[in-house]
């Protein structure tokens, strides 16, 4: 199975942003992709970097953004992964991963479930939390467990897709650098990144695709100065070993080969599922337990 | 904070090697260590290695060597955290770390909860599993998420125990490569151990000490060759950056600062345990959910 990552930086506008973003699934048709996958919000900018109702109306073409990108995906032959902003009704919106077949057909979606909210990453504000569980989805490449960006710090998400059968886990995600932060803290930052998502691979005996945009988006509020995307979109094997890695900064079409025999094999040596405490897990749907 | 980590080989016999991690305490303590973890089943070589029953005698002494180490964290003046062979009952035995505080009073126990079962690691003969749940052991020097080993793959035990309190989290363990295997899948296995136990300290913003032994063993039944443990004892942060990371080959005692004020601060800027979607998780007690 060979999976193709487009990594970019919004071009300014959502027109230009989409058309080459249509020029790079191409590329990565041609370069023998049979599943390609987007990055989170890839029409836009990362809008949620301020609170501001404006960017609502960017969710009322969602019915018209999922024809257009079925039609891309029949067009150029791929199972494509995409991340839009949905509006469900007036005033109640999700941050939305469909998910579509080779033919253009709709295969399925996923709305976003953990739902963060910091400085510079108002998602609360914006997005109601998913109601449509931890639910892979079938497709002519095997059964995705699509995951969005925040959910990558969650090992629960992660483990309740492989239980319900998933093939790979796949993380459209928006995540970067305040360019204020130190160097080490940066590295830790992305470190910590990249490391809790392998761990996923590692204790679920699954691979991983992970894409993120580039380049640097300003706070148009001034509260903040911006949010320098830091790249590093990455696809890792069964065992969480590293088989692609991307670039900090640039835009990138990569085209990864990823062996789905390989499942048992590693399951096989590792049966990390054979011995869960199925019978001590219950307080996993505790908010805390302590009390001092 | 400061803790110590001991790693060693095992010197052919109880006796020598116990004298040997009494001499690594003192030095450890010398060095200003205020809590000192052993390596899993430091007493003794990895009897798991095969399944023989004359091994369960090495359980009788679990009382005895109770009180020897009660005694020897008294004289040193740590919290000492070690891993015994437990005989419960004739026939019942368990994966047992027992905690000391500085006293040499028994600050709690943790049996093992995840056992593993693969050929030189027959842990499933010897150690039913245990039966206290994942709870942390309270000393003068936090509140410790004492685990051991194979429990180390499961993010569900990390983060149990960091939802009952714990400060940080603890693994004796030993783990190691079979010599007849590529040096490419050494290196998935040695990073993947690293990566899943770092990921923990990540999703649950939380130290961890993991403890491993050093030097080769061999299969007395001739079945397999033998087993050379890996070492790589480390100490990473609430970041999961690695603060600490031991030898491959050597014996040591090597003591690390941890900077226990840094708590508040890591999850207060990555609030993960804000978000969990506890109204969604209650499937993670299920062994399997998806039915082809």
């Amino acid at each position: 199975m060979k999976a193709g990552l487009i990594q970019q930086a919004y071009a300014g506008e959502k027109a230009k942003t989409v058309a080459e973003t249509v020029a790079k699934i191409e590329e990565a048709a041609e370069k023998g992709a049979d599943l390609v996958v987007l990055q989170e919000l890839h029409q836009s900018h990362y809008f949620c970097i301020t609170e501001d109702t404006e960017h609502f109306a960017l969710a009322q073409s969602f019915e018209e953004d999922v024809r257009f990108w079925g039609e891309i995906a029949r067009k150029s032959g791929v199972v494509l992964v995409t991340s839009l902003f949905e509006q469900r009704a007036p005033g109640l919106y999700h941050n939305t991963a469909v998910v579509f077949e080779k033919d253009g057909s709709v295969a399925g979606k996923y709305r976003k479930m953990h739902i963060p909210d910091d400085p510079g990453f108002y998602e609360k504000f914006y997005f109601t939390p998913g109601d449509m569980g931890f639910e892979p989805i079938d497709t002519s490449v095997g059964r995705l467990g699509v995951l969005i960006c925040w959910d990558q710090w969650y090992p629960e998400a992660a483990r309740l897709m492989a239980l319900n059968g998933a093939d790979m886990l796949i993380y459209p995600t928006a995540i970067g650098w305040f360019d204020e932060d130190s160097e080490a803290e940066k590295a830790r930052q992305l470190d910590a990144w990249i490391t809790i998502q392998r761990s996923h691979a590692v204790a679920n005996g699954i691979p991983v695709i992970s894409v993120n945009r580039v380049g640097k988006e300003y706070d148009p509020s001034g509260q903040l100065d911006g949010i320098r995307f830091w790249g590093n979109s990455f696809v890792c094997g069964w065992q969480g070993e590293m088989l692609f890695r991307g670039s900090v900064h640039e835009a990138s079409a990569d085209v990864v080969e990823i062996d789905m025999q390989r499942v048992a094999e590693v399951r096989n040596i590792w049966p990390f599922l054979r011995d869960r405490r199925i019978d001590s897990y219950k307080k996993l749907t505790k908010r805390y337990i302590f009390k001092p």
